[in-house]
């Protein structure tokens, strides 16, 4: 589901009980999409951003010898509908604290790859066993398994190279560089979303909030300390950026959790049960689920707080729990 | 096959043409394992390295929750007659100008962290097919393919981590440090390995000498590369390092096709061949192969003919070309 699609659909959830939640001071931007900031053009903030990333994605995977490696990197990569959330929240979270565009770009371009690479091997025949993403066929369903585990094995180094070849070191010192490196590596990796993955192939119902934590939560996390790395911001804003982000990866895994189980037919098969994995909802319910997602909703908002005095720059990371939440917020991509 | 195993075995190598070669005044280390230098123990050098990497990796992945993650990445990188060939190339070329252990050992196990990534996808079932590896059942033989694959893509990252974590930046300065962990992302990039195991696996008869240095010559180029940036090598002694590393990265693994070729049974069916994958040996013949064999080591050797300068500092990078060629090189590990 992309940005540009949510709007109006028949998929749109308002949580009742996160509607009962007061406006505060600090929601610059409701989660209602009539509602954005006039001294914010939120709408604009995104497309040009999503805009700018498809660009600069383009230019960083063009197709040489052999061909088809680069086209299976590219067709994950560059697919229609990606949301791109991972990039904006670096970049998002880079101007937070006055970092420059130039500055995040390489390692947003990065984090898309490795994102890419890691829902590749995820959809794999002995994975998660999904042959669409997005609508569109898997990459292996189009490339073959062999390939789609290269490409996988592709993107996750190119995304570091990228980042290396490409972060201006006028803009960023390079020891900033290598802790952004370090937190990716730790993001996708055995104390990441490869553990989370595993457990959720193997683990029994007691790993469930561990799967989360790392299979949705971390690409979000560290998307948003990425930024925050590359811009200089210190110690105590980057675990607020930590615990920010990985409440809003896991917010909006829930949400689109209890969305499927609102469209389900009622008539799939054990082996369909197995595919969805363990969530919230497979575990506790819909209703467990979205008390869950109320409390993740207000956590990421808490940790927000201390980032108002930032004025209009904090409305994009705002922007990312609403549209975890409700999915009311779009922009043409 | 183990540097302790192949002393005095039957599949002891002496290439007629090699052989023929006059010994060069560079050659301190003879292609005869009973002729060591005087001046320098090599055995001793090979045997204390091999030791302190494996303390090293022993250390860098302890068994944390999840556990089977982590004993699956142990049980490929910390198996029994690994002969560590990456780091040693590593601290020996980062020792040929200078540079100190401390400085070198970070990078070396990274190497051997991302090789038997490597090493784990390719031997998948939809890959080169192969149940097992140094006489030992291959990872996803013992833990399954879908644990291979997350194996393996949690071994790419933590190198990377473990470099920045552990590389001592009193010693090294912070832009060697990205110039090695982008020397290491193209190496088992698109840009090296993953070609060349996309190449060996789709490619055409014409791919073969892009498939032999992608796939078995890069790993040793960038390892010596590596040694050589962490050192503050300069751009030439740099690109002579990358000719070395590759060509005996390549000469290795013709060699050992030429020795599988003496040892066949003569009955091996069409998977087995196929299986083989497309080496100088299945295309033109154990003849050829060795030639190509002969220059790949005439070539290797010259490159070093620059070092000489070095003294016995070169000594260890001499062993790699002669035990590539003649097998005839053993430590105790």
């Amino acid at each position: 589901m992309s940005f540009a699609t949510v709007l109006n659909s028949s998929s749109q959830l308002h949580l009742p009980i996160i509607r009962r939640l007061p406006h505060r001071s600090s929601f610059r931007c409701s989660s209602s999409s009539t509602t954005t900031s006039v001294k914010f053009d939120l709408k604009t903030y995104w497309s040009n951003l999503i805009g700018e990333i498809n660009r600069n994605l383009d230019d960083a995977i063009q197709v040489q010898y052999p061909d088809l490696i680069y086209q299976a990197m590219r067709y994950s990569v560059l697919a229609k509908g990606a949301k791109r959330a991972p990039p904006v929240m670096c970049v998002a979270a880079c101007e937070l604290f006055g970092g420059s565009r130039a500055a995040a770009f390489p390692t947003a371009c990065a984090l898309e790859m490795v994102h890419a690479a890691s829902l590749i091997h995820d959809d794999l025949p002995c994975m998660d066993d999904d042959p669409s993403r997005r609508g569109q066929p898997s990459n292996h369903t189009v490339f073959g398994v062999d390939m789609a585990i290269l490409a996988g094995d592709a993107l996750f180094p190119l995304g570091f190279r990228h980042i290396v070849s490409h972060t201006p070191t006028d803009l960023v010192p390079e020891s900033r560089i290598l802790r952004v490196i370090a937190e990716i590596a730790r993001s996708v990796g055995s104390t990441g979303m490869a553990a989370g993955q595993f457990l959720d192939l193997e683990g029994g119902p007691n790993a469930v909030d561990f799967i989360q934590e790392k299979k949705f939560g971390e690409m979000s996390e560290c998307s948003a300390v990425c930024g925050g790395i590359l811009a200089g911001a210190g110690d105590e804003e980057i675990r607020s950026l930590r615990r920010y982000g990985r409440a809003v990866g896991v917010l909006y895994e829930v949400v689109d959790k209890v969305l499927q189980e609102r469209t389900k037919t009622g008539t799939e098969n054990g082996a369909e049960k197995k595919k969805q994995g363990k969530s919230y909802v497979s575990i506790y319910g819909v209703e467990k689920a979205m008390k869950i997602a109320e409390d993740l909703r207000e956590k990421a908002k808490r940790e927000l707080d201390g980032f108002e005095k930032y004025g209009d720059r904090v409305i994009p990371l705002h922007s990312f729990v609403d549209y975890a939440a409700n999915r009311g917020f779009t922009v043409d991509v």
